[in-house]
């Protein structure tokens, strides 16, 4: 299987998305957020790029809650920020939420052409390792996966990347992988039994820790909590099961 | 120190190069060539974008020599590839060569704000790390270092993210990193004792082998044997010495 990981939104111009599986990692914390709120029992995320979007959507589907964030914090007027805490099953339960966020909605907008877009966190490496496995040994139409992370301001971010070579792993040794996924395995390799502590310590990590946000760096670095495999369907995330991926 | 690492030519648009000291990297093989080449006799190189603005700068100076590559082949009408063995000292001794490659050039010309652009390779990692400590420790006003790796088509590269680990290694302790940075570190730590063996399984090195270049990229994995400091001085490249430097 070709396996190519992006290091960041932005980079999604150099990708060519027709017939690939994606999987879309924004551990800090867009994606582990997502996860979090579909085990909580949200009915559906729909990512938007910008806060007017969001407040448009909202205004179609009064309904619906408003989370994201700029600058890793909570808009006005949002019913939540980007914390995984938020999402709690009192206030996500059979609800949908309009979510924008500055890198994780970027990465999924910029995905649009490909057949299956996937959220994955170090939350759901398994669960979405074996949701690939089974997507991409039915369907020989598709030609490979695309791991494209989310970054941060158009930068590489060691969690991503971190993420991304653990589902490399999960996903066996019969892959090829272009130099940022070997990059990425090899990180993984090393920093598998530190990854709290290897994700504290990045510049991410340091951010959302100077901002009172310690504990979701730390919730969002604990593996393979949640059996949750989101997928995008018709604009929406949401957690299927097996029968409803096709 | 504050160090900066950026993995391609178009990153440059995310950086800001003012008063930072900016090391460029391009293993396979930009830097690694002009390392070579100044070490056997080059007077200068000069980096040019195009293949247009080569042609036109040596229509006015036609004692200088022609080098560079597309797609890793020499051009139509050049004197040399973009091969370190072609500049041998009979050839280069005491000429001018202007050059066009395809990723390296673009990072120099990008980094063209900062006061100071030297060129790293593997061949001359120990040269560049004391240059930069001297010239750092002698200029308070300049703000840290940019490494800024030369990537292969808008891609993260491996070559020159484990050659940006070696001198940041080299660089001593007392640095804070970006995410990349800390990456580019461990990945050399990991690599450092099979650092051939690593550049050779690269998505580069393989090409650059399937195209015959296999030598190539054995000797542009080779670490520390020529003493060389380039430097961008008025649009060219020469060695400088330590006087030269300022």
């Amino acid at each position: 299987m070709y396996i190519e990981v992006l290091p960041y939104a932005g980079s999604a111009m150099t990708a060519n998305f027709a017939q690939k599986v994606v999987v879309i990692i924004d551990v800090l914390r867009a994606t582990s957020t997502m996860v979090t709120a579909l085990a909580n029992g949200c009915k559906a995320i729909i990512p938007v790029l910008t806060l007017e979007e969001a407040l448009e959507k909202r205004s179609l589907m009064p309904e619906a809650l408003l989370g994201g964030e700029r600058q890793a914090q909570r808009l006005e007027g949002f019913d939540f920020g980007n914390s995984p805490f938020d999402y709690v099953p009192e206030k996500v339960g059979g609800r949908r939420v309009i979510m924008t966020t500055t890198n994780g909605t970027r990465a999924i907008m910029a995905s649009k052409g490909a057949p299956y877009i996937f959220m994955a966190s170090f939350l759901n490496v398994q669960s979405i390792t074996w949701a690939l496995q089974r997507k991409l040994g039915e369907n020989p139409a598709l030609e490979g996966l695309v791991i494209f992370c989310a970054g941060t301001e158009d930068r590489f971010d060691l969690p991503d990347i971190l993420c991304a070579g653990m589902l490399i792993e999960a996903l066996g040794t019969d892959v090829e992988l272009n130099d940022l996924g070997i990059a990425a395995r090899m990180l993984y390799q090393l920093n598998k039994n530190s990854l709290i502590e290897t994700v504290l310590q990045s510049n991410h990590g340091q951010r959302l820790i100077s901002l009172g946000y310690e504990d979701d760096v730390i919730y969002c670095s604990t593996t393979n909590i949640l059996p949750i495999v989101p997928l995008l369907v018709r604009d929406e995330v949401i957690w299927v099961t097996q029968g409803m991926a096709e």
